[in-house]
């Protein structure tokens, strides 16, 4: 992972700072200059890194100055905070200038009664625009697709399309593909446009088009979406309805934020993280993570019931108090180990039905290797520190039974949660933390309970 | 996050289970029918998920039938295994017909001398470009980018560029926006297809090019490429020396691989995976992940000697054994929700020295106020449970204690690794779970040895 980036190169701390003193000193000009000289996504990332009172400084600094695009780019929390300080006409401008799907995420946040003021100020077209995407469900193909794209009817010729588009004023620079529509509006298929350059102009556009390009129907989830331009290595894509109409086109940016939102998803859930807060207040941070570790405190009486049974054990012998942090701890983290590989393998695809049973008894094998080396390892150790091997072949046996424990855990558990339908990345390590604290005491304290008492 | 994806519906487990039991009776033909129907990323799926064993003997089957992109979609793992049956003709015949980075990445990890015998099998003009693109360091722009592209001098007009794109019969699909070079071959700019599919014959393609097009050096990290591609929406970037000549083009469709590895690579290093290890064998798996659990016996072992400090107080009050991983399980619990929180911003250039500090304080306000909400609640759980105010006192003290130790840890851990060119991801959580560990047992049994003793 590398900090260096365009974007970095061009918000530099200092720079965020320079801004933050300026505001401060009251010279709002050369604030607008300062922003003025960032792209859209570098302003973005300056009203995300200073403070909440000199983010709405800067915002009532701006208004209606403040680029549109750069509400697109906008964190979430940001964003709502941003919206907060527009009013209905401000946010009306801003979203007549953006695509259909980024002017329908603008407005999804509003509360109903904001939302329909904004839409009242928009021109009938762009409203009814919108108002379509946001009646598709969130995280949708249809909420994901842009509706500016090209679409030529199947009885035309190339030169017909090149003519049409030559008069096409406001054809976008970003437009890589046609598409070939019958009089019902039925997708046919799709031209390159470096097809159409290379065709005469008589041939009909019938003849060059690819009729089998991949579609997605507007309910799919974005998630199958961002897979289906994965395995296929896509720049676009048409989205089409039940009756195989043309609706609209999503872009391969479009997916790599989705590709992006996924990753962050996964990996803040496995880390007992709800949503990103990082630009959450303090309250709403606190809130939003007291929930995980209210589940994980459970976790942690369970397991403190467990060793409240070998109490008289512990009395009789206190290296077992000392000792039974270490079989737990290394249950735990070998169990995150096999649920990290597990859960990143069945978000991918690539841990099915198939291979289940290969990969359960794999990790076993791998559990149960580890689970020697260790118990060697540690063994011995307790043999040097305690001078007792007895002692040092419990906590050996110990550690075998709760590795293996977490590789059986660790692959049975987001299995399961998966099968039941329940996303493996949010539960598995909770569940996880509880088998190993668990068996790790039980088969410790109980081990010694049975051949040390 | 959603199983279903193009990919899962074409490659069911019951389809593996059907080639697996067409391989195992012997019937060759219908095991080549059954995959020559799937597409390329599908066969790679198949031959991921079927056993080692089976994977072989449908290499074998295969050989030069095999598909070349199939290649290129496999894990590593898988792919090495693969590569290991073909001998350097069948390498060669495929990387021939790769792209010039598929090819590369292809031949990348073969032995010093199976690299130079393909080699040896491939045409001049091929190999000099495979050797080219090998120059570069792994990870990088130009090892990234494709050669072929559309290159033409800054003093034609749009009709001898079209003419030109007709002429060129070998001109790939997937061409989006043409590059103008000055005589010395240096970058002036890019023209969308769509923009000159507009303009008139006689008009200098110099008049409708776009001078300022983001491009990469070739020795620039694949991350940062990948961060370029984001903050701007490319769907092509092209790649130049540093005396700005245009060397090649890297397309979207890689920079989505890049993220897809990079979003990987950072849950699984979280996770205290170091590579994805799904589908390396037993032995090579227990290798890798014995690494980071001796590291972990290693902390562990270090919380152990902090308790065995305080064996006298745990003698006298046995319910301190029973009660004392509570407190060092929520503060590792809290630790690694800001820790992931923090990971993630650092990656995505969100956290910075502009913002640190604000972090920092937020992240301890929240440790602090959270510390609250369950020193009341596990100190009246305590108070229940042993009817001991003291001891429910000493309980909460010491999770609030831990719970701001774990924000200061989780933040100027990950802070201080990345200040240090260390990856935060990597080792964040192992150094935390030490702090959270040590603080948590020490806070507790200290404060117990101080006021119920």
């Amino acid at each position: 992972m590398s900090p260096q980036s365009d974007l970095l190169d061009e918000v530099t701390p200092e720079l965020v700072r320079r801004i933050e003193e300026t505001l401060d000193e009251g010279r709002p000009d050369e604030v607008k200059r300062l922003l003025g000289g960032l792209s859209a996504p570098g302003q973005a990332a300056v009203l995300e890194q200073v403070s909440e009172a000199q983010r709405d400084a800067l915002v009532a600094l701006l208004r209606r100055d403040l680029d549109p695009e750069v509400l697109t780019e906008l964190d979430e929390d940001v964003r709502d905070d941003v919206l907060d300080q527009l009013d209905s006409k401000d946010i009306a401008a801003a979203a007549r200038e953006l695509e259909t799907d980024d002017a329908a995420s603008l407005l999804e946040d509003l509360p109903e009664a904001e939302r329909r003021e904004v839409l009242a100020e928009l021109p009938a077209a762009d409203r009814a625009e919108i108002e379509t995407a946001l009646a598709y469900p969130d995280d949708s193909a249809g909420r994901l697709m842009q509706r500016s794209l090209v679409k030529v009817p199947d009885n035309w010729s190339v030169g017909q399309v090149i003519d049409h588009c030559r008069e096409a004023e406001d054809l976008p620079d970003d437009v890589y593909d046609l598409f070939v529509v019958d009089a019902a509006g039925r997708l046919r298929g799709s031209v390159p446009l470096g097809r159409m350059l290379r065709t005469k102009r008589p041939v009909p556009i019938l003849d060059i088009v690819d009729p089998d390009i991949p579609s997605v129907p507007a309910m799919a989830d974005q998630v199958e979406v961002a897979h289906l331009f994965r395995d296929k290595n896509l720049v676009s894509c048409p989205v089409v309805d039940p009756e195989r109409r043309l609706l609209g086109v999503i872009m391969v940016d479009d997916v790599v934020d989705v590709i992006d939102e996924e990753a962050e998803a996964d990996l803040l859930k496995m880390g007992g993280v709800g949503s990103d807060d990082m630009h959450a207040n303090t309250i709403r941070t606190v809130r939003l993570r007291a929930l995980w570790l209210a589940v994980n405190l459970l976790t942690a009486v369970i397991a403190s019931l467990v060793i409240g049974q070998f109490e008289n054990a512990i009395e009789k012998i206190v290296a077992l108090a000392v000792l039974m942090p270490i079989v737990a701890s290394m249950g735990g983290n070998a169990g995150t180990q096999t649920v990290t590989v597990a859960v990143r393998a069945l978000a991918m695809g690539e841990l099915t039905a198939a291979n289940a049973l290969r990969f359960i008894v794999k990790e076993i094998a791998v559990g149960g290797l580890n689970g020697m080396i260790f118990a060697l390892l540690m063994g011995g150790a307790v043999l040097l520190w305690y001078h007792d091997w007895r002692l040092g072949a419990v906590i050996g046996a110990a550690m075998i039974c709760n590795l293996v424990a977490a590789a059986l855990g660790g692959t049975l558990i987001p299995l399961g949660l998966q099968k039941f339908g329940v996303d493996p990345a949010v539960s598995s390590t909770v569940f996880l933390t509880t088998v190993t604290d668990v068996i790790g005491f039980l088969a410790f304290l109980g081990l010694a309970t049975v051949f040390l008492l």
